[in-house]
């Protein structure tokens, strides 16, 4: 699938939010692509972000899952725009465990007001194609246009 | 509704494993309800878990909101019993600001495999009657049975 | 909840567009509520929707508790709208069966764009306190404004 | 990805079932396509199942994505298992228009207990190249093992 950017500057606004999304740098999360229509994050494993199983939590899988589908959406907007998360499901498929995890969002249909993303997330030891899918997501993004910088 | 607990000693266990959830201690969460299928999660508010607008950031409030689903399921399974998130689907509603965040899950089907629960996500500033909904998840919990304790 | 309707003739339009909705028909499906932010839905039983087990399809509870959401968002938009679904996401929690099923649906959020609302589809069989909860819905409805009537 | 089927017979299995869900026959639906893991699910266009713009009535898309959803799990479970749907998210892209709908479903995590399945639905005129996505769903299916065939 071909998408088209509206914005020719999205990927630096997408790194300058992300470094402003205070909630990133806690957890360790990285950007490891940003195209059109289609970002990924990077969550190296941390002790600290496990669940009483030892497993990564379903809530900061779905924190990454839900950034980078916010940013994907984000970077098929016109210049000027805020994006919002409406809503997103996402389904738990395996214990997220490995090296780190990784959430590969793309926009399916791209729309003036709402935005609609899938993301993936795997989790990723050593090479590349032993990763295995341990999340599925599905959601809605909304785009606030001409917001205004000054006063946001 | 009325929910019917099978585990006598279902409410220090929930606290046993909510302590134990390493995420929970770093993002401030606490247990502020344990009741047959109902339990809540309180969020005091922090700067550093908000997204790049100043508030709360999604894949925390469905931290909260998740975990809150998975004890209200865990207190009416079988002693012995894990659980597990199948999926969840979360609206978010407004932005969440406030002095906290309160998750409120309730149980609306038990199952023997599945129990399906709800949880609203409010913002509380001060007064309780002030308060505001601010997102609604549906989701599925699964129960992992005879999960033997020494070897977990 | 107490929800505030901005046209005062939602429920004749909702009768309207019910009967115009060709699929409502040839179901059996009737309104049996319409208020503001609030739409009921009743399906009495028919041999011919039910799946393989006898059970009425999830797909025609489905449709008959979209339906009642959209209605039930419509309920509270500005004269000259017309509503679209979003999206939905629906937990079968039983399998459904009784003389008629009854879809309740209410909004949670009235937005300028966007409203969320649920449903909650019973199985009713003889008097109302027999009826058992066979379905949740949690969906988002879209508001497009100014639809010309004569150039629909 | 490749899918392994546990019961040889599943393809015959699955247009027995389709045929009896009386669902499909009023509809006009026919399986278009049954392979291990993967079913696609046809529905011509029909006046008579639209909503109140002329297009493809939501809950109709929703029936036919969640019964190809179904079927590809089933495919995948062992002999004498039944399937049920436990719930199922669907994102509303565009209006469904076109000489057909199109489901397709492929599994995207199978399990002893639960399948989680993705389906996208196309509006296809003419020629395969021009169809057009309209809906998208992630679902989960869940195995009833050893089902009594002589009971059920």
């Amino acid at each position: 699938m071909v998408h088209h950017p509206l914005n020719p500057s999205f990927a630096a606004e997408i790194q300058r939010s992300f470094a402003a999304q205070s909630i990133m740098q806690p957890v360790g999360a990285e950007l490891s692509r940003i195209e059109p229509g289609v970002v990924e994050i990077a969550l190296p494993y941390r002790d600290d972000l496990t669940q009483q199983h030892g497993y990564l939590q379903a809530g900061i899988i779905t924190t990454i899952a839900d950034s980078a589908c916010g940013y994907a959406a984000y970077s098929l907007m016109p210049a000027g725009s805020e994006v919002l998360s409406v809503e997103f499901k996402v389904n738990l498929l395996r214990p997220a465990k490995g090296d780190k995890s990784l959430a590969q969002a793309e926009v399916i249909k791209a729309g003036k007001t709402l935005t609609v993303v899938k993301a993936d997330v795997y989790g990723v030891s050593g090479a590349a194609p032993d990763r295995i899918l341990v999340a599925s997501m599905l959601g809605t993004m909304f785009c606030v246009r001409n917001a205004a910088p000054t006063d946001a």
